[in-house]
Order: C-alpha cells, then structure tokens, then sequence
C-alpha cells in the first residue's frame, strides 16, 4: 500500500478494534451509515453463531473527519467489542490482573494455535487466538467501506456473493446443507465471487513483479483467515488457447471483449470488462465435535479446544474480499490518477 | 519486500536483463553454475518455441560479489539477449534510430497489448510487448537462484512440477497433447505444484493481514504472467471440517500433522510440515491461428499479431514460480532471523 | 520503518489522539508508568501555554498488550485531549453539526496554513491547525516510550536536553530569556542534543543511500514541527581533517575512539561511540504581537490568528527528537537481530 | 520512495555502476547529453584528486528508453568504471581469483571500515572501502539527472553552489584554501547551498511524519557521505519570532512572503518560495599526513592506509545532493499529480 496506507489492532475480546487510515484525499464524504451496513452485512449469512447477535458493529470515527467529510489527516475508525465488560479483567493490559481464567493449551488444528504458539513463544493459546481470530476483519470491512466510499466517487462499484457451500450449488440448498452440518457438529466451507464494476483501463502494471494488479488482489484475498483458493476470472484448467482468450471487437466505436475469461485483467492491469475474482474458503477449523491434537503442556494427545463458533461464515468471507479488493483497488487508483483532495483525484480522473 | 529487495528491468530484444539485489548478507557463497542452471531449467519443458534454442541464458555479476562471497553491498546480476545484435537498431533507446521496422498494432487478445496501449499512450504495440514478455522471467529466476542459495545455507530446499497440461494430468501423455495443439497452431495451460521442504515453524504471522506468508506467496505466484489460480495445500471445495484439517500428534516428541490439507500454512504461518503452492497457468495467448482483434491505428476488426511463441510453458512457468517463492521466503527468513552475515544468520536460526 | 511500523493520527482539539504500533516482538514488559512519564516530560520546560495545564496527557493502551507484555500483534495507544468536552461540537465528524465557531482564515506566517489550505482545499483554516498543530507529538512521544523500553532491553538509553534558548546558551539564564520574550509578546527557538548511549557497532549501513542512518536521524528530527536544523556529532564548519577525524586506539583489547567528532556515525553506521544528534527549533511562529499576514477570503493585509500557544517549546522538541530517534534505532535493531519474541531477540543480540 | 523508486549498485573498482529506476512515466524525453553532463559536474571543482581525470563518466541506457522516450518500464543506468581493467582480477566475482593485492587491515579514521568490518565481519578492509566509497555517487547523479529531465517537464529547475571552503567564504580565496592543505596533506570540508525553484505549493504534507517534505529532505542530503549538518532555509539560531518568519502580503492577485528564512518550507510542505537547503560536508578522511589508527589484525597501533583521494570536494558534494533532492522532488511530484505519461503528468499539474 502506497498512498492508501493503514494499520489495523485489536483482540477478539479486547476492549475495541481500531484503524488507522493514512492517505485519504481531503473533501471525502464519509457516510457513517454506509460504513455501519457494511459491518452489518459482515455479520450475516446463514450459519454464523451467537456472537452475531451480540456484536452488531459499529463505527466510531475519532480523527481525521470534520462535519462529514475527510480532512486529509489519518482517519481513526474504532469498532468497540460488545462484550467487553464480561472479559474487562481476562484481557486486562495491566501486570497485577493477570488470571489463569480462560487460558487454553491444546493447539486446535486449522488455526494458528501452533505455529503461533512457537513464534510468540506463547503457552496460553488465547494470546494467540485473540488476534488470529477472524474477529479482526470487522474493522478491515470497516477500512473497506471507507475505500468503497472513495471509488464510489469515480463510480466504481462493487459486489460479492457467494456460489457455493459445501457441496450446494444452488444458494436455494444452501440453508439445508448448513443444518445438515450444525447437526453433525462438523463446518463447512465454500466459494464466493467478488465483482467490481467500471473501472477504469490500466489499473495495475506490468513493468514490475509487484505492480501487478492481480497479484497484489491475490495477496488481499488469500491472506484472509480460511481462504486457501484464489482465481482471477475463469480457472484456464481444461481450455485450449483459441477458446480462453477473450477477442477483441469495436461496439459504438469503443474496445470490447466478447467474452470476460480474463476476469477483467489482462497483463496485470485492468482492461475495461468487469473484475472478477473467486476465493475458496475452507471450512470452519473450530468444531463442536473436536478433531484430535496435542496439549501443549503435557504434550499428550487430547481433543481441541472448543470457542463459540459459526459451522459456515462463507458468507462473510465473501464481504471481507470484496472490502480488501475495495483497498486495493483505492490504493491503485491514488497512485494513478493523484489528487490531495476528492476534486482534484476526479478532475485528473475524468 | 522489507530486507531481500530487489528491482528488475529489461526488454525482451533489449541489450540485457538485469536485477539489483539490495539486503543480502555478507559472506554467501554464490555459486554461479547453480544460478545458471536454474535459469537453464526455465528454458526447458516440452512445447517450447525456438527462441529458446537461440537463448541458452547464463548470468553475469557485475557487483556486490568478490571471490565468490557477497560483501553485503547490492548485487547486479545480468542477463544478455542473445539476439540483441539483430534488436539493436529496432530497440536503440537513441532518438536518431527511430524506426517502424517490427511496430505492430493490433492488440493481441489475452496479452497486456490493449490495457498497455492506454496506459501508456502508445500506438506501436511493440512498446508494450517488450516489457510485458514473459522474457522477463529469466531474470526473476536468476533472483530466484540467489534466494534459493540463501535458503539452502538453513537447509531448506524447494521444486517444482508440472502436474496437467490441457487435459492430460499424467506426464507421459504431456507430449502427445502439447503436439496435437501444435498441428493445431493452438496452445496450453496447466497446472504445476511448487514444495518447499525444510522450512521453520513461523515464517509469515496472523497480527496483520500483510504479514500473512499465504497472502505474499499468492501474490508472487499470481503475477506471475499468465497464472490465473493459486492454491495453498488442498483445494477445500467439497470438504467438510472433520475431513479437511490436520489432527496434530506428536512423534519422537515433536508436533507433527498427519495429513498436510493446510499445504504448511496454519494462520498465515509455516507450520513445519511441507509447503506446497499450487498454480494454474493459461493457455499461452499468442497463437498461430490467430484470434480475432481489432487494429488500433484503424479501428477495424482483424486478426492477432503473431511472434515467435511457445505452444505450452507450463514447465518455465513452475520454476518462475519456484523462483518467486524462494524471495518471498528468503525475505521472511532474513526479517526473522536478522544477522548481518550469512554466519549471523545462521547463528540466530539455530 | 521496515519492523517497526507504526501510524499516528488526531486533531489538536479532537477526542484523541491514536497510534498503531505493528511489528513489536512479544513479551516486552510495557510500563505504562514509563510512558506517562515520557508524556510528562514532553510537557515541561519554561516557557510553556497554558494548555499544558490543562493536559497532564495519560495513554491508555487498548489493543496488543495483556497482563503487562506484548503479545506481538499491534499495540493501540490512545492519549484523550483533556478539553475535549468544549471542543466536541466544533470538531464534530457528523455532517449536521458544521458550525462556523472557531473558524478562520489569516494565514499564520511559520506555520502549515497556507500551503495546507491550498494542498487540501480549505477555506476554514482550522481543518490545517488542527493536524499540523505540534500537539501531535505527544502521541509520536508514547510512540517512542514503547521504543525506548525495547532498547533498555539491550542496555541502550537515551537522553536529551536544551543547550541554548534564544541568545542564553547557559541554563541559568533560559528563564530570564524566555521572560523577556513573554513581555514583549515575542517567542524564541533555541537548540537541544540528544545522546543515545551503549549503541551496538553496525546499526545503519553504507551499502545503499537509504539504508545510512545519519539520514534516518535526520529525517525523524527535520520533520519535527518547527525544526530547521539537523547536525550529527560537531559541526564540521572550520575544521581541518586533521583536527577533526576521530582517531582509533586499542583500550583493554576494545577499540576506542579518542574523540567523537563524528557523533558516533561514521559510513552510516553506529561506530560504538556515543550517538549524538542535534537540532534547531526555530522560534514558536504563534505570537501575541501578530505578524502580517493575508486574510484568505478577502485577501487583503491584515493581522495573524492569535490561538493560546507557547513562548519557547525547546524542551518539548528535544523530547521529541528522543522519542523519534528511539523509532529508529528500534527499527534498526530489530531488523539487524530479527526474533519474534524479546528473549529471542536478546538471545541474538548477545 | 513511493513511485519514483530505484536501487544503485557497483563498487568503486568494479566493473560499473549500475541503477536501475521503476515508476517513471512513459514518454520523458531522455537526454543522454544531460546526464552525462550531470555527471560532468559530479566530477568538477577545485581540490579533486588523480581519479577525476582518468573517469570522465559517462552513461548507458540498457533498458527502459527507445527511440529517446520512457517506455513505462524500468530504466538501467550503467556508469562503466574506466580503470576496471586494472582491477579485474582484484574485483573479481570468481571464487578461484582469490588474492591478498590490494588488500589493507589499517581502520582509516571517519571512513566506514571499522564499523564496516565488524557488521560484515570483513578481515580485509578493502571490502568495506568499495561500497562505502564516495564513488557510488557517480550513479546517484545519473539517477538525479532522469529526476531533473522529469521535473524540466514542469518547470521545475534546481542549482547549487559551495558557499564556504575550510574558513573561507569568498570563492576567490577556495583555491588558495586548498592549495594551503595539499601542500600540508590535509584536508577540507566545507558548504553547500541547493536551490531549486518554481515548485508547486503543496509538496510533502503535514498529516503524518514521514510525509513532511523537509525530513524527505533532510534524509537524502544527511546520508551523502561526509555530510554532518543539513539545514532548510535560515538557521534560526538568535531569531526571535518576531525577526524570523516570513510575513505574508498580496502581489498581482498571488500570495507572496516578504522573506524566505523558512527555506520554502512550511509545515513540512513547499510554500511557493525557492527551496533553499543547506549542507556541511566534513573534511575528507582520507590523507597523505596519515591519522593515527589500529590495525586490525595486529590489534596495534599505526597509521591509517592511504589511497588516492582529493582533498576537497564539497563541489562534488553540492552537485550529488542538488541530485538527491531532484529524486525527492520527483516523487513527491508523482504522488501528488498521478499520471502514467508525461502528458498526462503535465496536464494534471496545470
């Protein structure tokens, strides 16, 4: 990240979670609301569990705004833990309160309970957990709102949904598979498409390794918690050359594809058609049936810590990608076009 | 890239390709034949165009080695075009020597022609193509080769595979398929699996999502040009939890996984068992049959530029991306570890 | 900063001031006592406003501590501003409460007001002021308490001080100075050193432009609000080589530095000598006795805004310079040891 | 550096020099007589040593350029070293022409090779002296000279000057001041002045640390080696408030200041007024009356190695930092104006 810089903190169950956004054009219009269902649609989806309910995010923005619009200085969102009173002294950053409440040692496979007790030398697994968890991509969805708010200016626009759980296709089976699995005491995953609307030709380059659009989208994509897959446009596996390439026609005396297999990105860069990206998210590591481990401690075999959980939160998944491409896609946008202010960036833009 | 930084440059008919290594420690032995070799295995593979018979690529240090040992100071490795002599006319970077031979404009569906042309405002599409050309590749391998040297000196070592081309996932039948596409004047992608074995517990981190090792692997290997799809470990489509996550248990006293869906990345981390990247690359766009296009001068539809190509590099593709992943690791290793020194580093590593 | 990263953000007058700190090893022992006493002493020295008064700035850390130590994912730090409450309307984020109350528009010379209210478009002058204001640094102060509790892990301490206010370069007159000033309704600068002792050799390098430390230092304390002047070690102005090179002898098979000219730096790195950075303040541009400036809206002469501000603020500075000059050697230790936990990290650095 | 980034190479007796620059804009005419010219300049002023003469630099565009233009791409830069024949068994990159010619153990005083040798923990000096030499300046330059042809697009023209040699500060009396210290086989330092002119206002910003123009600044000019002291317009030392800031008046319609003792820095951006920085350059090191050092094999006393060297060269000094700050003005010029052209550049900056 060049000119749309950030940092994101916070603890599952600390006290909040917080952004820093440094490089934002003055004049921005920021709509608090917007932002607000942003973190609500995080929250949906069939299958999440209780902490759902309890969360309902919302954002507090204590720097960088004035009277609704952005004043060019680093912009502070904070997203407070709902629950926080109930775990005030079990997460306390003060040496007298330290407690053995809560603590856990046996390393639940498919998290980073193990590696991450190994590199932080760590040997209550909950202060590997509070921040491993996928709690913290509240406050990335909330980052992303903000960046959806800036593209919406050049108006570019985005969406995600999700195409498959499970073994389902069809979003009609998509409840049932769900069920099926929360009876079992098992989790499940599944697909989910990002699509981004008009944007412009040549965002992203191919000068450089690291200037590529579609492998700075790779990297936002898969380093969210559970996503093992990603893909630009259609997997190229099974097709010959003459039938994945997209050919070229003039339509009212403009540049078109005829078909969209690239995803919308030719050479690293975007070329006009819509921008399609697809992430497979495995499914859930926390189960209520428990898969086998180790216990850190006494390095005997046992069954993995159990925590609240969803049995599917593809879903969310889903709103989480499409707000760290919006990141991306404002990051690349910045450096192309400039701009200190709103007016400027759409001036150049235009 | 924080401490393994490195630029990269050159044009496909250009005089050379080179790279400046910036970070390395003092004292590595490098060892030219094995950076020779490796560029030698990006040459290879069933499917390959001519140019590869004029290439026979081998690299030349020009700084920051002496006596076979890095001194710490940035390395330059270069790559000479070995056709340059019949280029030098047609790429001179002198204003005097501007000349038509070899322009072409019509964009070439799949290739970075289109997009590159806006970008940068230029109707001679050679403009575009001579830095879009995979070409670059070789000299991202030869970076490669000196990651890959550093890893070694920890004992960690890495490969790759061509695992499916077109449709034919076992290598005896990959020549078969790569001929009938050439009769054909068509061509083919497929899919290659890089490992690397022998890496550390902790490589990567979950604190903040561009720490995440899976997330900076995608990146690397989806820039790759023409890569469309990166998986880490297992595709999880189809899973259930109890089927997909690895059951820990240890032997001789150490943590172990007794399957590797994960592909060696637990919370963004390595977990100590193998790493395995997957990758699918698309049928190579420029063909023989051409696809149709439009003229950029013209406007008119018509058929695709052809160049000397390649009917499938799938197999250069996979030691590219091999190469790649070796960066990424040697800047992870050298970010965890420290030392000034290749001793230092060793040192702290144990 | 490559390891040590971190983002700052708030408004003068806003709710709070924030800082994300991401890269900190885990298990660093987090004083808070510590950091509230950096706050304090970044708000004496004679000369100061009355708002210092009203601050008595606390942190409260809300993310990446527990129970006293680092846990390795970011650390949140917030520092509430005191007079908050009166400020809350005019410095409202929500678009309804825009208010004209505290606005305005006479450019003050010295300070960020014109070329901010041109670079971000603003009438009202307040929406430059409230950023570029210095109050800023109290938070860059907590910033760099965090630094300097990693360094004393390793024995190094810094410490600063005033050496000339106005025209007094001995202590005992500073007051009288700073009192002459006040009468008049003028301000003063002056100029502070700061010492960082028990520095490893080898921090910094020579091997790129970017990588010298001289230039890390110089540009942490330039970019201090007010400062103009940055020097390492004696002024060379006048010197011959001959007097002015630090000769090397051995003492008890150490190698020593008869005199430290050169401010502990030489070719970029720490030398084993004392560091040795000093800096000029220039005097407060806010004065009671206005200079003459233009009004933005009417453009014509008239007299400077006059905000409550400080006479001379050279203390402050210096504890500044400390503070950032702490970030740095943080960053460069621990990209120079590497270790994900502070035992590690002493381990490599031993 | 954020677009306009680079990394140099080469050691002083190596084959070359070589940069390589990415994020340039297509189209910039590149005037190989500038740079070279530029690098003319490097090699200029009264006082330099035998080297001068036998150099003459000159540059090789190997990649980036045709026909005269940026392609987009990556421009290599090479700066032969003319001598190299002399040396190539000495610089060799191959293990097998290991030899102890030319090699010293003798610490020179002010030079990196103590601190040099310990971080790289290198026996024979020479090492360290090859990189840490001043002559990796010569490709800096060459990197400054693009960065000029880039800001001449904009109007933006920058000078420098030596203001002081050794006690004298009239340009009549440096020759004679240099004349005085070869004859005695000592050395000077002295003063430079940069000035570059016709900036926009608005570069560099106040709303986060590292984004101030004046640290950027002082940064690339502090880490020239032999620099100790870098100053942004007036030192302010014995100002008062009253006496040092630019008052503010209206001239023809534009915002003027009636002094420029802030250097055309305000609040960490340009102001409108000529940028004006200073530096002190130390006496060089190196001298025919030797210091008194250690050597470090003996771990005894003697004097330090002696190596063809001028004896001042604040000239050379002014022309490399009047290069480095082309590099910062360039980028910051980049971010605040985006384009992927220059026409594009061009029109988003009127």
């Amino acid at each position: 990240m060049n000119k749309f810089r950030f940092l994101t903190a916070g603890e599952s169950h600390g006290k909040c979670l917080t952004a820093i956004i440094e490089g934002l054009p003055a004049g921005l219009n920021i709509d608090i609301e917007f932002i607000n269902n942003e973190l609500k649609r995080r929250q949906q989806g069939y299958g999440r569990g209780e902490r759902m309910k309890i969360e309902n995010d919302t954002v507090e923005i204590t720097s960088g705004v004035r009277f609704g619009k952005t004043l060019g200085s680093p912009v502070t969102l904070v997203v407070k833990n709902r629950d926080f009173e109930a775990w005030k002294k079990i997460m306390s950053s003060a040496p007298e309160d330290v407690t053995n409440e809560k603590a856990f040692s046996t390393f639940r496979p498919g998290h980073a309970d193990y590696a991450g007790s190994i590199k932080y030398c760590q040997s209550d697994l909950r202060n590997v957990l509070e921040r491993s968890s996928a709690r913290k991509t509240a406050i990335e969805v909330a980052v992303g709102a903000v960046a959806k708010l800036l593209l919406k200016e050049l108006g570019i626009t985005g969406t995600s949904k999700v195409t498959q759980i499970g073994s389902a296709c069809c979003p009609a089976n998509f409840s049932e598979e769900v069920d099926i699995m929360r009876g079992k005491g098992d989790t499940l995953g599944g697909r989910f498409v990002v699509l981004y609307k008009h944007l412009p030709v040549g965002l992203g380059s191919y000068v450089h390794w690291d200037r590529g659009l579609d492998g700075r989208l790779a990297q936002a994509v898969m380093s969210i918690p559970a996503v093992k897959v990603v893909e630009i446009g259609t997997n190229p596996l099974g097709y010959k050359g003459s039938e994945y390439h997209d050919e070229i026609f003039v339509q009212d005396g403009e540049i078109k594809h005829k078909t969209n297999h690239a995803g919308g990105i030719e050479g690293g860069m975007t070329n006009g058609e819509d921008l399609v990206v697809t992430g497979v998210m495995k499914p859930i590591p926390t189960m209520k049936t428990p898969l086998k481990t180790v216990d850190a401690k006494t390095m005997e075999e046992t069954e993995a810590h159990f925590e609240r959980s969803d049995v599917c939160a593809v879903e969310a998944c889903s709103v989480v990608a499409e707000a760290r491409i919006a990141w991306i896609l404002a990051d690349e946008v910045l450096l192309k076009y400039g701009g200190d202010t709103i007016d400027e960036l759409k001036k150049n833009y235009n």
